[in-house]
Parts: structure tokens; sequence; C-alpha cells
């Protein structure tokens, strides 16, 4: 019997982990927040990752996650189409961020595992992620596991997302695969079966996902170019889907090898928005210093933002 | 001019990164913390780092150290004895709890770099810091960075030390080196004349450490161990400082060779204090199953714990 409130089915298609926006004081500001989230999912995502890797959440305190999630629902986004981050390294702290999105009503929570320690016992990461699952004791909670190696250096392999799914049939919903490993990514497809929802954290990787049964991406390039993404979401099945695959592969080169990723997808923002205030980063991050390269490979490839300026 | 309050001199001697008690719900355990800080300080420490990498700091709430360190000076601990770390991904939770210890009167703070992010520039860490510092705006902080790359996978390195401390003079103070690099150690001890305090981030370079100006060290095992390790502290001098060093390695190679190092030092501290619950760990840690073999080789060598059992 489905909990009431509960998120009826799970999220399928692209979705965004939100850029966020600071102001010159490096506070995050909300209107701009609020203008972009529904920017994207009139262009393309199904759905939004409010903060994710590529959101600088981790810069974030805990207070400013729980106001710029309710300023974004109170602004009209509905809770049923976010999947906010919340997985700190703190047990307390991840499940006040994941009580608070389920008492939203939102379709989900993206939880990282606890990145601080390293090469902890597969066993003590599966006591964190149940003692946060317990101690959250709602059951509108959806969880979504958050494998990203590269950055935390703390992984969360398939066995522990299958042991999470068997302790938790219902609470654990999905995982997000960051690791760039198709390997990987093959390994947890095979769990779609046993009710896993699966998304690549690339677009790279998107076509051959769908083949597999995964449920679309959520993707950092998605803040700036959800449309096409969404294009070959709906079209995985097409002649043209290779073709479509190639063009995505191509921005997402582009957007990768000018500088960083977040300070560019950023400053591609600024530009097409006609709001230079995007382009601002909190530290460890640095804005990028010149955005000229990146802006005129993407217009030699035709790229646009419809839709913009705001 | 010192302004009011602010500490006289920088701390030297021995500093534990003070082990966190964690109740059979996993809540921090006030009373036996207060306890084992006031064992320390009777018995070979100068000073503690609360809230270190021993200390789990790093899967605590927030508001959960807050409170400790509140219960801490509130249980008579001098403030002025006290290093507790604060450094956070965020900005503004770094500063939250610097300031705090600031207004506390403590002798410094012990400040990560934002840990998420991993390849940062230079640049990004220096801004973090500065805005840190900034937006604490009170003359008593004294900050003392944290260099611990095998768990942070972020270094601070000694380039970047230096910037601060033309940039910040006064503020800051010093760095804790957990490294094990020795190199690395003695690049920070050459701005020692500059006005740094370097503490080695283990006992093992003590020696080595003192006799080119270090001011003593902040480790783990002086959570066991304080006495010999502040024995040798106040002998580095004496013919006998080498037999000294050779005593407390031997030491430290049992700790550090009989499982991970912070539920071993549980369950050290555990058995003689006759306290198992001292056993207990938040995961993503996981207790340890067996602490034969430590205790067995921990008695070999005639390892007391006196002034035990609370």
């Amino acid at each position: 019997m489905t909990p009431a409130n509960a998120p009826a089915t799970p999220l399928r298609g692209v979705l965004a982990p939100v850029l966020t926006p600071f102001d010159g004081r490096l506070t995050p500001d909300q209107a701009r927040y609020n203008r972009h989230c529904a920017w994207l999912l009139a262009h393309g995502c199904a759905g939004l990752a409010p903060f994710g890797t590529t959101s600088e959440a981790n810069s974030l305190s805990l207070e400013e996650r729980l106001q710029l999630l309710e300023g974004l629902v109170a602004s009209g986004i509905p809770a049923a189409r976010l999947i906010p981050g919340t997985g700190c390294c703190s047990i307390p702290e991840t499940a006040a961020l994941s009580a608070h999105a389920a008492s939203l009503g939102c379709a989900g929570v993206l939880m990282l595992p606890p990145f601080y320690y390293k090469g902890m016992p597969e066993e003590g990461l599966y006591r964190h992620y149940a003692e946060v699952i317990e101690r959250v004791g709602d059951a509108r909670l959806r969880v979504y596991l958050y494998h990203i190696p590269p950055v935390s250096q703390v992984p969360v392999p398939p066995a522990l997302v299958e042991r999470l799914l068997k302790a938790y049939p219902g609470t654990l919903t999905g995982v997000k695969d960051s690791s760039g490993d198709w390997p990987n990514t093959q390994a947890l497809l095979a769990l779609v079966p046993a009710g896993l929802s699966v998304f690549p954290g690339s677009e790279v990787f998107l076509l051959r996902g769908l083949r597999l049964g995964s449920s679309g991406c959520i993707t950092a390039s998605a803040n700036v170019n959800p449309g096409p993404i969404d294009h070959l979401y709906r079209n995985w099945q097409s002649p043209e889907a290779e073709a479509l695959q190639a063009g995505l592969d191509q921005t997402r080169k582009i957007l990768a090898a000018c500088g960083p990723i977040i300070p560019t997808l950023k400053a591609v923002l600024a530009h097409f928005s006609q709001d230079p205030g995007w382009r601002t980063v909190r530290p460890p991050h640095v804005d990028l210093a010149d955005a000229a390269a990146v802006l005129g490979q993407l217009r030699e490839t035709g790229f646009r933002m419809p839709g913009l300026a705001f």
C-alpha cells in the first residue's frame, strides 16, 4: 500500500543538478535560483536535483539548503519534481535534510556517502545509511544513492546498493552513478528488475543507459543544454538516436575542455541570460577568467539557450 | 597591542585530538567527554584539540559541536587550553564554529580546508580561508591550518600557509601537519622564525620537530599515552631523548597495527577505564571486533594509563 503523499512513481527523464547563484556578498540568490529552475523545467528537464556536486552544495550551510529548498517550493516549483542532495558527512545532518525534503513532498533525496573518512568498511557505510533512514522514519522518504568517487573519494559499490535495496524496499529507490565507469553502471542496471532506478551522471551515457533500462540521466550540462538532452531521451529508439548522442557528446566535450565545469557552466549561463551575476562562485571554486573560448566553440556548433534572457 | 581576552602566547606541548564518546543511541556523551578531557590535562596534555579527525568530528553535526564545546568549558576546562577543529566544507559553517570558539576564549581553532571538491586551485583555498577570517571578524581569533592530505585529499601546501601568514599576521598562528611527510614538516618549520607554530600530527616526529623549533605535537595516541609523550617533550634535550622517542615509536606502532586507529584507541580507553561504553563509534566507523591483540601487545611493553578507571 502506498502511504499518503508518497511519490507515486519514480521520476524519469533528464534531471539537472541545479547551479546555485550567489550575490556579490557570496549569499545564495533565491530569485535568480527560482528563475533558473523554472526555465529548466520549461525547457526539457523532467526534474531537478538541487544541491548536487554541480550546485556547489557542499559549499552551502545546512541552513542555506533548507531555506533555498523552501523558497523554491514556495515559488511554485512542484516538490514532486525535486530530488535534492542531502548527503552530509554526519548522520544527524543527513537525516535532518532528508526529513525536511520528505516532509515537503519531494520526489526523493540524493544521498552522498559520508565522505570525510576514507577507506571505511562497507559495513560502516551500510550502518550510516541505515541509521539515516531509521532516524528520518518517514514512509514518504525515497533515497537515491550518489556514487561519485572522483570527487567524494568514497564509493557506493553495487553490492552496498543491493544490500540497502533488500533492507529498505520502497525507500531505496535509485542511484546516480557519476563514476564515469560504464561497467559500474552496467552492474547497477542489472538491479533495475529488482526495482532500482538508475541515472548515469552524464548524458554521454544516455543512449547506452536507456537501452539497458536506465531512467534517464542527472547531468551538469542539463543546466545549459536541457532541450537537446531531453530530445534524445524522448527519441532514443528512433533511427536518429546515434546522431543525437553524437551531438550531445560534442557539446559536453566543449563544456568540459575549457576549464573547470562549474565556473564554465556559470559563465555560459551568465552569457546567454545576459546576467553577469551568474558568474560568481563560492570559494574554494574560482570563477572563469575568460569565457571567450568556450563561448566561441559553442557558437560554432549552433548552440543556443531558448527563452533566455531572464 | 594585544586585544582584550586574546590568547597571550600560543600553546606549546602535547595536544590530544580528543576522542568523542557516544551513548547507546549514538548521541555524544557529555559527562564521559568532560571526564576524559580532565584526565588528559592532568596526565600530560598541555592542551586539547576537540573535533579533530580522531574525534570523529566530521561525523558530528554543527549543533553537536557547539554543545559539546560549551559543555566542556562549563565543566571547568579552561578555554585557553582548547584548539577545537572548526573546518567544514562551507564558509558559513566554518565561520560560525570559529566565531563561537573565539568568543569562548579558546586558544585557537584548527581549520581543515574545504574538503569535498578536489583539485581546487590554491587561489580558491586562499579565498576560502580569507573569507572565513573576515566573516569571523574577531581579533581574538587564532587560526591553525590543518594539513592532512591522506584523509582530506585536499592539501594545505606551505606556500598557502606562508601567504595567509603574511595576509593575516597575528591571526594565522600555526599549522598541524598530519601528512606524515617529513620534508613537508621541514618546509613548514622554516616558517617558525616568521611567527608560525608548527605541530606535527604524530609523536613519531616529536624529537625531530622540537630540534627544528616545533611547538610539540597534536597526536591521536595522546588520548591513551599522554604522560610518556609529554615526558619526551619536557626532556628532548636530555641524553635519554632518543631512547624516549624509541619507546613512543613502539607504542605508536602497536596502536596503528591492530586495526583502524579510532576504534583501536576507543577500545584501549574502554579497557583501561573499565568503561565499555567508550568502544562505541559512529558510522561510517565500525567498532573493533576484538581488542585482545592490541591489549596483549601493549601489556608486554608495560603500558598503563595511570589515574583510571573513572
